[in-house]
């Protein structure tokens, strides 16, 4: 492998890190809003919240990536802190 | 709504647009690594590379996602990243 690739592939390494903790910080302060949400007694799913994020990120796609491709990945990440939650929910009822 | 759960929201759009700059900082990397595999006539996708890489940031892990989610999540990254230099290879061989 040429070492172009094997630098290309350190900044790889380095760049998940970074979406790793962002992702996990991310998902601390939705565990954050579940729990406010939770003792206010509101709904912890918000599909207008959800769209709402979605645009203003799909404004600032600049690519390579496309929209359809940069949503389906948000969705993915959504999906993943509802069920963190939820989780989290269900815990605090067994307690 | 209340005030915390509002500042949440600023925070969580700030990090989304983090995110999604890594992930296409990320794209622009792999479209990199796919021209030079390309050139040199070696093979795309790397399993090896891609377990490899899995195995780093779940060491990393420190939570609240799971490595089953993180892995998840970034199984659809690579995923998508594949696509990305697939489709600029076929549109490679279009021209």
């Amino acid at each position: 492998m040429s070492g172009r690739v094997d630098e290309i592939r350190v900044q790889l390494d380095q760049i998940n890190l970074q979406i790793l903790e962002l992702l996990n910080e991310r998902a601390r302060y939705v565990q954050e809003i579940g729990e406010t949400k939770q003792k206010q007694g509101t709904m912890k799913f918000d599909p207008e919240r959800e769209n709402d994020m979605l645009q203003k990120i799909v404004l600032h796609n600049d690519g390579p990536f496309d929209d359809q491709t940069i949503q389906h990945l948000f969705k993915q990440i959504f999906q993943a802190s509802l069920t963190l939650i939820e989780d989290n929910h269900n815990k605090g009822l067994l307690i």
